[in-house]
């Protein structure tokens, strides 16, 4: 049987070792996992945007990956550490929202508050959870241990920004994650519009940028002008043909994007 | 047998899912694959660079190692997705000239276009065919797929650049890489300049830098002097001793650079 | 058993095949090691940098592992290239101080000077230990080749920035690391001070910053306020509640920091 994969998300950067003590400890546990970085380079804090991007690649892993996700800022408060098991895979990270885009997806789960002392690494820090607990635990799952060990059944904080407002004037979200190309992803998806009216009918405006026409594909697109797009993750994003959009209109995460028909 | 293994090369930055997204598929066709990052920081769509990244690497890894490429700003469009099979290594990426420089050092290699449906994610995007098609035929020669299946053969573009223009006053090169330190990496090798008189009667030409010598080692510059340099990639290198050539001359990839003596 | 893991930390960054290079070579020669990257974003040819972010990661990763550092500003020159064995692992790279804070901490280890052309890839260049000498040497030892054969014993270079100086006023430390947040690592440990008085009796003073209290927990701190903290590595770090120490007091690896009470 193939070894378990176990990917890894952070906002911890590529400078220092905080990622490579999460891997030793990992490799510690699980010789033989199978070690994957999603991103290290998330904004410092962003849970927006690291749910995002943990939902764009989830999809593309092997049943039964596990996928350790550890942007944090309430490490050390009373927040809780959290596994979830879905059909298809493991999520393991703090309790922060920063699984809501994924769980939104899922049709069953369950998850559990990892407080079983057993699979941490002892004593745990206050400030370096990913080393001492989620390390641990996703290695421990990668391993093959019971799930029903790590702790008590608990029930995930699912984010509002998870999903945008609809109302009768339109379809009120925010942007979720700026790409690497400055493209600003929304929370909005293409079927939310469908579900109201055909998508060329769609208008969307944020920040300086009014009007946008809401495009299937960027051939359709004049060189230079923005628009919004339907991407391969399923979320509409504000893009400048050939230039950063976000740049462009002052986007950021959090910023909200208006759209109306 | 050791696991076959599958090296990355992108323009796709670090901050995404798109990389991690490719290494799911490929484990998904392909668990024991080893995969390496070459790198993921190459200039948005600049092909002469991925070049030259993957030329400067892959002879260092073992027979039978796969190279997946993908920077392609023509994803979408009608040109082909390749694979090439030589006597010790295996390329897979959009038909752009990504593998000039390779091609160009080879005796022997056939190619492929990867026209069969078999090997693609169904259904492949219009904008991500890393994902889609270039790493599942990666990971399907990973686990030992028949080469003559992924398509007919073609002709693989080879690109001007990968060979600089000899001429009666000297040689025309150009920038093809700008490294991390700055130096300005030509097309143009040692042995080029060799074949027509000694490395030292050599000057160069390039931005602002006019008559910069061209030397065997850092050891015989001057503190703070720019030279050419033959590189341990056997181009030679516009380098300035403790500084950046690129910066100081302006060059970039395309940059034009002329050899005389 | 599980295969060996070699861990790579060096100063190339992520834009070229520098890295890659050395993979190819340790996995030519042992398919099995597991390769884990620690950072290759250590700022250019700064030891005392790679030396701490090496020393806040390697007693994450299981026995045995072979961990391999090239910041190597003397390549080509006559410093030597060592492998040191400890009880638990195995370092190799330039003797330039690199490993000054590992092996400070360890009561066993023996060195040796690699010197054995039969463990290095022929020729080596003069400018690519790391391909040449390193990776070759860090991969035997992964496949189990004896430590005595790779040349005659040798003492390693100890350098001065891994001690603070106690003196009859406090304690004159350095910096030793800028970390991704901005906090400024010293080379003096919490135990330094609180063999001399307790913590909370201490102040600092570094760059502009004058007086800086020194603190347990980030909780403890004013918002917007400088601190020195005690980390998770053991050694005191400059911080500043939600911002960045090291730009706010103009602070870099070398910058003087002094201790008293």
């Amino acid at each position: 049987m193939a070894a378990k994969i176990v990917t890894l998300l952070s906002d911890f950067g590529l400078r220092d070792g905080y990622v490579a003590s999460m891997k030793g400890v990992i490799l510690g546990i699980a010789p033989d996992a199978r070690l994957v970085d999603i991103s290290h380079l998330i904004e410092s804090q962003d849970i927006r945007s690291a749910a995002f991007v943990l939902f764009t690649s989830y999809g593309c892993f092997p049943q039964g990956t596990v996928h350790l996700a550890v942007v944090d800022p309430g490490v050390g408060t009373s927040r809780k550490a959290i596994a979830v098991r879905t059909r298809s895979f493991f999520l393991v990270g703090p309790d922060n929202g920063i699984f809501s885009l994924l769980l939104g997806q899922e049709q069953e789960w369950e998850a559990r508050s990892l407080e079983n002392p057993d699979f941490h690494r002892l004593p745990p820090s206050n400030t370096f959870h990913g080393r001492d607990i989620f390390a641990p635990v996703a290695a421990s799952l990668a391993a093959g241990a019971s799930f029903e060990l790590f702790g008590p059944p608990c029930s995930p904080v699912i984010c509002d920004w998870a999903s945008p407002l609809s109302t009768s004037a339109g379809i009120q979200g925010e942007v979720i994650h700026i790409d690497h190309f400055g493209n600003a992803i929304t929370n909005v998806t293409r079927e939310a519009l469908e579900r109201q009216a055909p998508l060329d009918r769609w208008k969307a405006s944020a920040g300086g940028g009014i009007g946008l026409p809401v495009l299937d594909a960027y051939g359709q697109a004049t060189p230079g002008k923005s628009l919004v797009l339907a991407g391969s993750s399923g979320f509409l994003e504000i893009a400048l043909n050939l230039g950063n959009a976000a740049a462009e209109f002052g986007l950021d995460t959090g910023s909200k994007v208006f759209f109306s028909y």
